[in-house]
């Protein structure tokens, strides 16, 4: 049986792949008096009281709604709310597996951003944090933004920034491999949809001062009509060169390439023209950008792709369910950049100075220590920046 | 420590009633692989071709919403949704120990019906069947139809019909040992929110002729421009003698009580002037609307309230875990009346005959077997009328 039959069979045998269990025992009348009438009204009480209380007698305090509406599944495309539910059941799993956080996948029949903004604000009252999944480009930003404004809780698009922090995370460690500085690196970023702008953004926000955006027609650059709001809001504060033409030609003399597109797209003949000691973050999936044999012939010094068969794994996986083990710890009420920035760190700081080297700049997720390293970050950072809840730590 | 304080502990040891956990493996790339990518592309592929695949390969075929808005929270009120979390978990904890579905609380944060009907719509694509909870009438009406009429999938409020069905059990066994039959009985009903109004309507298809729907200004009769308008239509339906006055002036020569309203509005003295082997059942919590030995004392035969301490205990529970384990056995469309009237006649089945007496009209809970009892008899019914959804048992 090859992956793909033996997913099925696996999927239909477990009949998803998260399950509902209770915490308390009901074997006979005491216990339901306990967990239901009349016992079930004094946590009520409680938290008619005051609503944070939800946080200590209710799940809310350990869970996350895992929210999806299929319109940019993996990179099969819309393919609607039930085809999306594999997705963020799968989420679920692994927020629960690495993280220990209790998430719920919700799949919208809904493509209407204010829609969309709307119900999530609505279901919000039982979760301690929203992870958007899938969702597309540009209506996430928005989606996003919205729900940011209106809700006292952790919003995350996990497409936008848990790349953009893994990318960084794997950006520390390639720096420090080519012992060039972030602050005076080149990069160029192929794919402007959700993972592509917030991948930019957050180097930006780390120090990085030029980056060109691409597409698949080429340079984003000001003055392009045909760009979305999203990319026009990008285009004033990146490339500032007013580099025109396709990737093959803004490619030249750059230090970083990331690829968030799809494969196939970067030749050796284009990474030979980038700076000396270049770095490929090529993560297409399945298909990268360029296979890594390919861009090592073409001279890049330091290789990672999506993929768990080659060295570098640059995943999301890493990032997620330590960004919302950490957030829930502290009851957060936001993720702001500073968050993002401090589990970056956290990633690339397991690699000890010892161990890094080009094949090995980012941890692999079963390496255990991960989810800690970024919940800690998230701690601290949110304690330094008081985004604590207060009186219930 | 007593329940109160007990409570408190509990739910705040245990960090709410539930819990999620995985059902697949996640200790290697090959387990990611599978659950994750790649191998989630095939499940995803194969419910955008039928989106009823849904139904195999993910957890919809096994899991319900238990919604809520917490505007009608047990004797309560409106305490806010955060607030009625702690209901909904229970429901949760129930449906799984009880029925073996999976079932995932969600509190809304509206109070608009329409906005409510939108934000369920939305989230039930993840979803083989809805439950409603605690919303308050006669909003509850309105949302629930609505449902109803936008869903492929059983739209269940529990407060109307959970109640309706159990009160329909014990009838059908109080009936059988006063030797009353049900077309020729009197019946009045206190209390004319969600789950006087659906038991009146359910005992009315069940065969009841005649009913006097009450509310704390005594009788509801037709031409009060007071009423609302799920309280207008029963008027049309009930109190076809156009009977007026108190509680106290129209249960005379009534042969059953039904209380669903508030402790202490049903004295002896009222008792006293019903048919000869009245049946009364006070089903206020935690005070019903009398206490039993002063119905006794009163003249009434059959004597049942919704305490555990007490005899014939009429509670939902006997009847939401089996309902739901039964249409999602069929993944059925809808939940109809006689479904309903089906589970009633299960539930009241399983006291066998020489068990029957005053004290024993309705199985416990955690006899066993009411479950089971209950999801026959909604099986049979809903393969019987086409509910089934087709090509997919």
């Amino acid at each position: 049986m090859n992956v793909q039959e033996e997913s099925l069979k696996l999927h239909k045998e477990k009949r998803g792949k998260i399950e509902v269990v209770g915490t308390m025992p009901v074997t006979n009348g005491a216990d339901l008096a306990l967990a239901y009438t009349p016992g079930v009204a004094e946590p009520c009480l409680e938290i008619a009281k005051n609503k944070n209380n939800a946080y200590q007698y209710t799940m809310k305090g350990k869970t996350v709604a895992v929210v999806t509406n299929g319109t940019a599944v993996l990179g099969l495309g819309n393919i609607g709310p039930e085809a999306g539910l594999p997705v963020v059941e799968g989420k679920a799993l692994l927020l629960k597996k690495f993280g220990n956080v209790d998430a719920i996948p919700i799949s919208l029949d809904s493509i209407e951003p204010d829609d969309i903004v709307n119900t999530i604000k609505n279901i919000a009252p039982g979760f301690g944090g929203i992870h958007l999944e899938d969702i597309k480009a540009p209506e996430c930003f928005y989606i996003e933004d919205k729900l940011k404004e209106l809700l006292d809780i952790p919003v995350y698009h996990d497409d936008q920034h848990g790349t953009a922090i893994a990318v960084l995370a794997g950006l520390y460690n390639a720096l420090k491999l080519v012992k060039k500085n972030i602050g005076e690196v080149e990069v160029v970023i192929n794919g402007s949809g959700a993972s592509g702008i917030a991948t930019a953004k957050l180097l930006m926000y780390a120090g990085v001062k030029n980056i060109v955006l691409c597409d698949i027609n080429g340079a984003l650059v000001k003055g392009d009509d045909t760009l979305n709001e999203a990319q026009k809001k990008m285009v004033e504060i990146t490339n500032r060169g007013l580099e025109k033409g396709t990737l093959a030609d803004v490619i030249k003399n750059k230090d970083v390439f990331i690829g968030v597109s799809d494969g196939n797209v970067l030749t050796k003949e284009m990474v030979k023209t980038m700076n000396k000691d270049s770095i490929v973050f090529a993560l297409a999936n399945p298909t990268p950008e360029i296979m890594p044999s390919e861009a090592k012939a073409g001279g890049a010094r330091v290789i990672a792709t999506g993929r768990s068969d080659f060295p570098n794994q640059i995943n999301n996986v890493l990032v997620f369910p330590g960004m919302f083990n950490g957030v829930l710890k502290v009851r957060a009420k936001d993720i702001c950049d500073d968050m993002k920035i401090a589990a970056a760190k956290g990633i690339a700081g397991l690699i000890k100075d010892s161990e890094l080297n080009e094949n090995h700049i980012v941890p692999s997720v079963f390496d255990g220590g991960v989810c800690e390293a970024v919940s800690k970050a998230v701690v601290d950072t949110a304690q330094e920046l008081g985004l604590v809840r207060e009186n219930l730590m």
